[in-house]
């Protein structure tokens, strides 16, 4: 199962995935995911917004089980981040026609479109959409990098763009909704862990901080006369280091853009962005806070002019606690490890439907902690525990 | 005269000029500089380069003394720098008429092609073929950005491409080429001189600082895990400045290239451009190994491996010093204004024929100090004497 998706998508120089919504490897991957669903005997059906799902059950008979993921990657992802959730979930489901279950409940598996954003620049657009925290009129106005439209790509990839909307009712029907992922961190390989439970989706934001100075010649200029806004910026890039060093958070600028950008020219403006995540809304506020101060000190110092823009952010996401709780005491009693309750910094379509049904996630080990890059990984034993550990959560919760 | 030149290649939006080699704007101004030559009576003629020429006199008597600029521009570059030069050119031979002067050699006013190198990257491209400089073979190689070759357009423009190389004959027959300019920093403002002679261009290089680190997730990658070339880049910038504050040179990092150069993602690699000039070779070479130093140790520090290549390097060029000279005691002699000898970090004309014929350069006071931009400036009475300065240069040069 999990040897036919490998191929797909994968580019033979990087060695990493580019599998982006819609597209003919994003195509690839969906019939993969249908041929599953049938060879199992699985209803298989796809929902408005294009998201596929496999029953066991009557989907209409209520309270049902999820558990799924996604198949599309980030530019050069690795292959775990989101299929591994995926195969896991109908291996789990493999795991218990073997142990003999009685299902009490319905239970799905469910891949959700355009989770990673690659395309469309906006992360989990199938659940954002399902669950009405993204208009249809916004999801409209979506493009990708060649000026192709959301409805455009979806319309190319077979699929009926004027359908896609807030889906309640299929929400209604769902009592629980479990996520397995590969950890997108060291948490699990530092404590010796195979496998752990989220507890939150940390808060976390983007700021685009504008730095403007002065072009000039770069040969001509002497220092005393320039308003150079790559200095103020460099500065802001070690504040950011350290007041996330203080705070136990994260802070990055991974991405910028100079004008004019040329070697021999004083730029006139630096547009930096800074991502930052936090454990907590007030350790975040006093990063983004104290790194804003210092880059304003520095701006001031050198006469340049400094904008700061929020223009993203996503707070807390705490995962249902009775849900959580009830993980916990299924896996603390099943199996001999101990199963951590861990934070993360990143988000996922579990976090989007948590504001709307109750919702965890499982973490199997990354001894790497790498995270959208080939270099991403989980051993097979992990991989297993973590097949057990949410077949022994499936179990617990649709079988009871 | 100026006033003809003011529109032309002007861009309305930034009040900036963008007159490229051998575009319509560069013929409208190729065209106004054949219009001075023949309204004057000069003997017009365009050499092998595309370089054009107004004679008063026999070119082949030999011991010329030539004059002139070029009327090319950076994008968004100002008013004066080159045309100044060209303008200031006729108006001193019209000041000399109307001295009725005798002239006892033969005088040129020049124009020289794609000085700016702003269409196909490289500087002085007229200057470089006529002084054997740049091989006819490499000037072929030339492309602008939308894939348009030096020869292509310059057969666009009119001009035979299989015609240039090297004009050995032509420079042979010049005795002294001065050049007027715009000072291209503050010097003179600050000293409160209106004119001042060129002593040296400083050497002055390129090179590209490559921090490679590891692509990571910039939400769920504890600090302590991450390689993050951005770092290590934001502290190299911060040592350019203090190495080049110690050493009284100028050091730039003005262009930038970030992979992947995503909001979430810790950059595999951050690319930087250093831009270095120093008034020797001693102090260059000090300021650009101090900098690669504190780079290698910052480097090391975070896991980031370095390459520093350099692009482009330029010795320094020494103004002819008997022509120096003797303009100093024609300047020091004739006006009642102290002149300064200046160095100047940007490369001219002037400095590529340095390398054939006898050269010198005057520049006009800029208030502004900026260069390569709109807000470059010059008073019409420091024009004026720029004027003067310069006839009176002619006249000591060709009438004596």
């Amino acid at each position: 199962m999990w040897a036919e998706l490998l191929p797909m998508g994968r580019s033979s120089a990087s060695g990493g995935y580019r599998r982006f919504a819609w597209t003919g490897v994003d195509l690839e991957c969906r019939a993969w995911f249908k041929a599953q669903a049938e060879a199992r005997g699985l209803a298989y059906e796809v929902d408005r917004n294009g998201n596929q799902w496999a029953w066991l059950g009557d989907p209409a008979a209520g309270d049902a089980v999820v558990t799924g993921s996604h198949l599309d990657s980030v530019p050069d992802g690795g292959a775990f981040d989101g299929p591994l959730g995926v195969v896991s979930s109908f291996a789990a489901l493999d795991e218990l026609r073997a142990r003999r279950v009685a299902f009490t409940k319905p239970l799905a598996v469910v891949n959700f479109g355009d989770e990673e954003g690659a395309r469309f620049g906006l992360a989990c657009v199938g659940s954002r959409l399902t669950a009405g925290r993204l208009s249809v009129e916004d999801a409209h106005k979506l493009t990708d990098g060649d000026g192709t439209s959301l409805p455009r790509a979806m319309e190319t990839a077979g699929y009926d763009p004027d359908a896609i909307g807030a889906d309640p009712e299929r929400l209604s029907r769902i009592g629980a909704f479990v996520e397995l992922h590969v950890e997108q961190g060291r948490a699990l390989d530092l404590s010796g862990d195979r496998v752990g439970i989220a507890s939150a989706i940390w808060p976390h934001g983007r700021w685009r901080f504008d730095f403007r100075g002065e072009a000039n010649h770069a040969g001509t200029t002497r220092l005393v006369d320039r308003r150079d806004p790559m200095l103020s910026y460099a500065e802001t890039v070690l504040a950011a280091r350290r007041e996330a060093e203080l705070a136990g958070a994260v802070a990055t600028f991974g991405k910028i853009a100079v004008e004019p950008n040329g070697v021999n020219a004083i730029p006139s403006l630096v547009r930096g962005w800074l991502d930052s995540r936090a454990e907590d809304q007030d350790s975040l506020d006093r990063v983004v806070d104290g790194i804003e101060r210092a880059a304003r000190e520095y701006a001031a110092a050198h006469g340049i002019d400094l904008d700061v823009v929020r223009e993203s952010f996503t707070p807390v996401v705490e995962f249902d606690h009775a849900l959580r709780d009830e993980l916990a005491r299924i896996l603390g009693k099943q199996t001999d490890i101990t199963v951590p309750v861990l934070g993360t910094g990143a988000g996922h379509d579990a976090g989007i439907l948590s504001g709307s049904i109750p919702t965890a996630m499982l973490f199997v080990r990354n001894p790497t902690g790498v995270s959208h890059s080939p270099a991403e990984f989980a051993t097979e034993d992990d991989c297993v525990a973590g097949v057990i550990a949410l077949a022994d959560v499936l179990e617990g919760l649709a079988c009871s």
